[in-house]
């Protein structure tokens, strides 16, 4: 991969553009750069020799139009580069190295597509069982970090509810730094989600971390939430895109939004569109906050993708003071949703209970969102 | 300096409490660990010798309490360590190293003072002119990135202030990357900017970058900008503080939120407290944006400190497209105001013409904006 | 998780000591700071309220004597702190909650003591079959990044055994970031490794990316390899520590130092000790490189750990030119060995061409790093 | 600045190539992307009109000729880029704008040149009052973080003079976080270096903060340095760049390694060549160290610029513990000396004292450095 595929520089941001590709040619200076035109990516260059000659270039450019190809022409100081554009399988089977007069083909890294605005203008809306995320829709998802016991998530679930929010969280299986931490009360932690949800009607919103596992959520979860530490296990990516389960999909810590959108490709290339991604802060060297919460990368997937986009302030700050503020900011950034950390009483958490709001503060929260939504003349 | 110091943990961002501090000891495991209580901090740390007796404690503990100072004490496993509270001057003169069982005495460092709330609880509006900054008030400051012509700029403050900016942008000293690329219309560009100002009665906000240039700069602009290169630059952070007029201190591109504020605290200390803090974007591994715009910046500020804080979506993210929605997101985040490029031909432009919105834009913005602010109930 | 705990400031680094924890206390700006004496952890805080009796103090005690366990006080202006100290379960049996004049209980955060050099100071030699990694000797694993064909891997095999490897690397297995991109020759692959490593005498290091898929590596592979985005696939973790197959941790992109350790605690404590760090750069915002090599965290494992630690400089930095000056400089820097790309012909390469050695530089490097390490006075 | 540019990737990095460029055209999707050829660049692109005709293209490509330049063409589905290669003034003056056909001209932006290896193919060789730096020279700078007073200075001097350094280090203008930090001795500090210097025999490396000191400082120093927080202060680079004076050039703490280069460029484009690169680490998300010392950076400097290059472990890890092994490293990577902080005392050192080597330890430094440099084949 090159430092410019790898950078995100690749990627479709340009309008109908889709990328560039640099070919080192050897025993000379030259490298190529591609551009692409509208829609249509190149797909295969073909570099010619420096002792081709216009034969061996007009046979080359008459194969390709026979295919019902098109081909664009870089005349360089010693080398002509012809890039060949359309239809994947028919350029896949060009096989053009046995020419005479050919260097090499390169092919073209393929990109995200699927998850693409431009392969669907219309912005996606993933329904729920009944509840719209995307569209223009306010969907909230509030619980605490991790299911810790019943009268706790009855508790939190009855306050969040009450408060507004349609999406119950919380975690019972927890990917933690260290073997020795709390990792989750596993199944009974499952149903009691699913318990406290149906009591007071909310959905449920919960972590899948093994791709073992998708039975058993399957049967309690409403959407499936894949944690920024798995967010490039792509078997387990694979694994949800098999289901038609609705799947969160969290930012790795340190992905580029490019990385991410390709994630998401993982699970829409397998058959299951149904995929919301989340902004949850990423790494950097500030550490007055637990990660740096990029609220430009919900206006990017916005231009980037017909997919919703909700934003977790709670992880993306850490402490519970941001998560007001930074609530209003995603909404006024654009973002279809909030993933929100509310625990009853976050001084006793097991986890993470320095970014965990108070249900009155949550009610606050709500109440903020709502106006800004408001001001922006969503639903 | 302590890795917990460069890395923020010794701030006063814990409420009350101000810092932390670890003294490693010879021959022994033992490493101490400071907690502050309230508004007062250790000032400094006694580490007694393991040989140490009663008598040589009761004796440092005296002498402490003579000098009108309060002491803590914290005993471990085979050590005591005593923490000195109170007057700094009156720590400063204890000389307690030369008391028999002391090993040694750590003084903890210092920190930002003056620009904290803690120092000062209400808000701090800077006026410029009669223009409010801070406390509730919106202040926008628009303009193109480089001064290049008095069309450019007279066209350009027309739209701006027309849309409702008070404050006309705009670069007459550039500090480049390279020492080819444009440096600016330097004396030139400022007269144009005070002449464009006062055609259409807009402040003038303009960046100096020689501290020998201060006296240029005071005759033409209302603000002095800080660049984020410039961040650390103490000399010119000095420079500004001996004078009284309105400084934006642009954050520096890999500066932690503490670093930001003490290179404030460089120029309040020399006298000014007129500062306006600009957040613009840290640099992370991520290359979709220009810079990563750090919002949760704006909510941290206005938790540590009194002084306004606004914030430029134009470098922040290095894309027209996402100032709108990022400068939405500025506001409901809490900023005190928005820092914006605008050129009636973005193509043309000599420098960030990828970054700067047209006027048309600016309008929709400016539009966008005050819906946001009205929702939030501010002014 | 506390801001300290997840910026690694928590782990064991200073000596004896393990850890600090900040315990918020209601009502006051009181912050207390552990500190940790010797080669015993506090295990939990009890933080007495404001209003406890010197009694209730007692009987806190007393407590805790009863159990076995030892106690540290910390008297602050108007609170009490005990830290508890000693075996772990009697800790978690206390149940002092319920005690007056206990105002909570915080327990202190495992982190990681399998691998730790505190737990065991000699270095360990990890066996793979008869070949051995740390404590001096240098392991060297080359090859090419993807199995492409039996010819090219039989190519690499014999030019990386006659240059003295002792493994052969490949992956069959490859994540990829799209879906579309080549994922490897898969159980294809794998046999060509056993076939080429078998012929040339070589052993065989292979990535496992799926924990359904670790019978048919072991039946392939002498070493399994986790790769970076895996680091914290925890499931895939805990299913390679339960066989004793030796297992080569890649550092994730943007892992700290402390929490790769505690990737490893993730296998040790399953009880397979057979593991081997492997740095391979880690993400920043450099982009003239792949990625940023840390040899730092070479010297920062051999502090920290007793497991060998190799390095990859050429994941680490993209550029094959770079391989050999960055491969002398890990070996300089205490590595126990290298794992480098070597492709008969790097400009066909399905992958990672750019940053592959031809067998002629390979060649060099072996040389090179043999001197560096006789310099070293090693074997 | 486009993030092509900003990210390092217009570099000449590709051997004779020199950069890339976007150009946005309006109207369409079309994105140009430019190849360089061999060691000329491109200097200005002309983007001809989607109306222009035959006869415009070739007036445009005569006129080119006329002035003794090259072109290159790009043909693209609607449009013709024309590629203007030659000298750099002759296209300064063809005022193309006015063409019939030309829709907009571009000019690339230039990088740094004279510290390009390119420019200069051979290692420049600083000579500092008859010591060598560069050229297969180790060139050995130490002492003290800060000038604290003469008998320490004196101590310093003379262990590492012992011990084979030929430069004493030491901070007389101490850069600090906050004002009220200790700032350095000023003047009196730089006496004292220049005595301690004369005294044992050592050239005199000390930092300059403020352009208006530099008459100061060259009375007194051997070696100017400029810190990581003034690499982009372009008025400091400007002034010690009209001096013949050596410089040693810190890398920025977020500086990639193209505007570092750049940052060189300021330098001698005044006319002083008497440049040394000094790494020094960079900020990354790991806190377990300080920064994170790049190595890779010397390699690539040694790659791109023909200026010496040498490393800093002391700042660059912020652990004595590991200036050791990075100091092997650095060597070993191809770094053309070390600065490394000494202090005779460093637990009483009033800054950076964790850093600090003993007397004892920096001679078993100098001894195994110089193990590794002969294993090299180097002086």
């Amino acid at each position: 991969m090159s430092v410019l595929e790898e950078r995100g520089l690749l990627s479709g941001k340009q309008g109908g553009t889709t990328g560039y590709k640099l070919v080192p040619v050897e025993g000379g200076g030259l490298f190529l750069c591609i551009y692409l035109i509208k829609r249509e990516a190149y797909i295969m260059i073909i570099v010619m020799s420096p002792t081709s000659t216009q034969d061996d270039l007009e046979k080359v450019q008459q194969k390709i139009l026979q295919r019902g190809l098109q081909y664009h022409m870089s005349t360089g100081e010693s080398r002509t580069i012809v890039g060949v554009i359309g239809d994947k399988k028919a350029i896949a089977n060009l096989q053009m190295n046995a020419f005479s007069g050919v260097e090499k083909t390169v092919r073209i890294t393929e990109k995200y597509k699927l998850v693409s605005r431009e392969f669907k203008p219309e912005d996606t809306i993933v329904d729920v069982g009944g509840v719209k995320v995307g569209g223009g829709h306010l969907a909230i998802m509030a619980g605490p970090c991790a299911v810790e016991s019943m009268d706790q998530l009855m508790e939190a679930a009855q306050c969040v509810k009450a408060a507004g929010a349609q999406f119950l969280r919380g975690g019972a299986f927890k990917p933690r730094t260290s073997p020795y931490d709390f990792q989750g009360l596993e199944e009974e932690g499952l149903q009691m989600l699913r318990q406290a949800g149906d009591a007071v009607g909310l959905k449920v919103v919960t972590e899948i971390v093994n791709m073992n596992d998708i039975g058993l959520l399957c049967k309690y979860a409403d959407v499936l939430q894949i944690g920024a530490r798995n967010m490039q296990n792509f078997q387990l990516l694979k694994a949800v895109g098999k289901t038609q389960m609705p799947v969160l999909l969290k930012r790795g810590l340190s992905a580029t939004i490019n990385e991410w959108l390709n994630a998401a490709e993982y699970i829409i290339s397998e058959g299951n569109e149904n995929i919301i991604f989340c902004e949850r802060g990423i790494r950097t060297y500030e550490t007055f906050t637990r990660n740096t919460l990029d609220l430009s990368a919900v206006a990017a997937v916005k231009e980037l993708s017909h997919l919703p986009v909700i934003v977790d302030p709670s992880h993306g700050t850490g402490r519970w003071q941001m998560v007001l503020p930074m609530s209003r900011a995603a909404i006024a950034a654009g973002a279809d949703g909030l993933m929100i950390e509310v625990h009853p009483h976050p001084e006793v958490a097991l986890s993470d209970g320095d970014q965990s709001l108070r249900p009155e503060n949550f009610r606050v929260l709500m109440d903020e969102v709502h106006r800004i939504a408001q001001a922006m003349g969503r639903k």
